[in-house]
């Protein structure tokens, strides 16, 4: 009776279940992270004739087309053993990893895994490596650990120059409920083209690492937001009014100003809905890639508003994209900024990202005027693995 | 360049971006909602040889083993058109569906639809069919509207009973912040076995569900808690320091009544964060299954503190699998919670659900004493589709 109860409830819900019964009896386990840090794929299947593997864990190998020269990551083959195919990979260093399967050709997700994270259009298995609790300074260790929480809300206001409700996502630190007169430093925190309200939290791990370096003593607690930086939606596919659609990527139309010029609207409504220190030496803003050329447009056009501006991997040029009064008299708007001395310009970008000509460029342009920044190069492109590396280096030389 | 950097902008992330380039330059719809209901399924394949689809959106079909008889969602073949595969579904009903892919006899997700959903284990696509604008009353249209939007927060509160930091999901209506002195009321919403924190606000749509009524005024503003009921928890799986790993189901141990036990600490949690009516005309409980035996026991054991409880196709017995303090005295504690004259004690099930039969022994037993009920019977049987709807069935009932 038990046992029949017990498959009946491990059954609850899924409609699919009752087929997953029948030909999962013997449910696997994978991706497996092992104790020596190596991690087990498995796949089960009777009918597959080739399965492989493909992520950011494996080596990275070089693609050479007519037009451009590709760096991809590695392709390994699983064996099979009965019907469960397996690969065990090197011991790999703590990080946020991502793969897929490619079962005959046709590229699968794991069955077996629960842990998915969508990037744009494409949603990728991931696993993570934690670092040991010997090591808890660890830059790429992006675990969930004991500490004390921050609240993580999805939070709607309404933005009257956008004529829309809009999303956007919002980390109060833990100390925001320990005492309910304290008022808190604001971080703005801006994702890239594709992105959305949910990119930072989810494949930027930003709640994750706020909660870690909060509670190690690294960095002040402090209000995180990160708003839809696409002025022409509600917010994240799904999550408004207009469906279930794809991320359709159009950088004229997201770059055409409009959230730029109605970003004052975000401050003002974070400065009524929650406990914030209200003036710039407690106001933050940073993106990556879009992003960054939101945070660079957006701090220059409003110089009083932001003491610390963070560009990471940024497009420091939209104006080729997109014309916007937004964009006009950099050159004076930057002289303005840099007058009111921000506490902290930072820029960072890994040698291989395709914009960083443009950032050699814009750090020539605030040289030759003489305009303080601080800058950091890296390893690596225009990619995650870099930008949760870059909020992390940033956020402990916030608000002090 | 525009083209260049419009190609590298629509790749800023993905790991596996390139290999996406390369292999999927022109990305297909799927599923593809048409304007008769109807819905194209597409699936990109050269090597693939037979490409199925099932879900619950096709009609069931029967399976018969030696020991019982499962009833199981049908299986469609798509059809190839050069590499792309399709299938055109019936016109379909406003609900939430869910489906797979099966190629060459695997299971997989589809790799065009960014829209999922966990149940327990298992990952399914799922697309929406709204209802029209015309009939905003369907109760199984489970879109997000153009209406003001309730904030949806994870929340960690510290208990000391379970000795654990635990996460919930919190709804509050929009109206919450419209006057910062109002107070609500509070339903405390439970998940079934496997299930989680996130359950309530992913699979069953409760967050539009809520938003929708609210806006209609056809159920009163209500803050909304669903916590995680698995008390040796801290939080749906990749979101607690116990790291990334697979829900597993054993009803002995997340049914040994300490979640009861504690239930108490979450109401004094949320009666000190958030504006509450903290009276017990103000507060209701509800869950499904095992959450549906959590509310049945909670509302016992503290016959003071609910005027509503709902009971979704209810475990009713948990003490066939455990014992606990918290199941004893049962006809006692329920004689004392009836005395009390709740305002609505409202119980629903599908006759085809395995529970069916002891929803019918406990309903001959409250017959017995006289209590006073509400029952309402549906088709279908243990699945989310009859528990979003005996959610919207329920919440206009509440706190009248």
């Amino acid at each position: 009776m038990i046992t029949l109860i017990n498959r009946s409830l491990a059954c609850l819900a899924a409609p699919i279940c009752a087929t997953l019964m029948l030909t999962a009896a013997e449910p696997i386990f994978s991706p497996e992270v092992n104790a020596d840090k190596t991690v087990t794929f498995r796949y089960k299947s009777s009918t597959a004739e080739r399965v492989q593997v493909t992520g950011d864990f494996l080596p990275k190998q070089t693609i050479t087309t007519d037009s451009m020269t590709y760096s991809i990551p590695g392709v390994a083959d699983l064996v099979k053993n009965g019907d469960v195919w397996e690969y065990v990979s090197s011991p790999l260093a703590p990080e946020m990893y991502s793969y897929s399967f490619i079962v005959d050709g046709n590229r699968s997700v794991d069955p077996a895994n629960i842990h998915r994270v969508r990037d744009i259009n494409n949603i990728s298995d991931f696993f993570l490596i934690e670092g040991e609790a010997s090591e808890p300074d660890n830059v790429t260790d992006y675990g969930v650990h004991d500490v004390a929480h921050g609240t993580v809300s999805k939070v709607w206001y309404k933005s009257d120059k956008l004529g829309k409700n809009r999303r956007m996502t919002v980390y109060l630190p833990a100390q925001y409920y320990d005492n309910t007169t304290q008022r808190f430093p604001v971080l703005y925190l801006l994702h890239g083209m594709g992105g959305d309200e949910n990119a930072w939290s989810e494949l930027g791990r930003a709640t994750q690492i706020l909660d870690n370096l909060i509670a190690a003593g690294k960095c002040e607690p402090m209000i995180v937001v990160m708003p839809n930086g696409n002025s022409g939606l509600e917010a994240a596919p799904g999550e408004s009014s207009e469906g279930l659609v794809p991320v359709n990527i159009d950088a004229k139309h997201v770059l055409n100003g409009s959230f730029v010029d109605a970003f004052p609207e975000i401050v003002e409504f974070t400065d009524t809905r929650y406990r914030t220190i209200t003036d710039k030496e407690h106001r933050a803003i940073a993106g990556l890639s879009m992003g960054g050329a939101h945070s660079k447009f957006i701090s220059a056009n409003n110089p009083d508003m932001f003491d610390y501006i963070g560009l990471f991997s940024a497009a420091m040029n939209p104006h080729r994209v997109t014309d916007s009064k937004m964009y006009s008299d950099e050159s004076e708007k930057l002289a303005k900024l840099f007058s009111l001395n921000p506490k902290l310009y930072w820029i960072a970008i890994g040698v291989d990202d395709f914009l960083y000509k443009e950032n050699v460029e814009y750090r020539k342009h605030l040289d030759e005027k003489g305009y303080k920044y601080t800058y950091v190069e890296t390893t690596g492109g225009h990619e995650w693995k870099n930008w949760r590396i870059y909020l992390r280096q940033l956020l402990p030389l916030l608000f002090k």
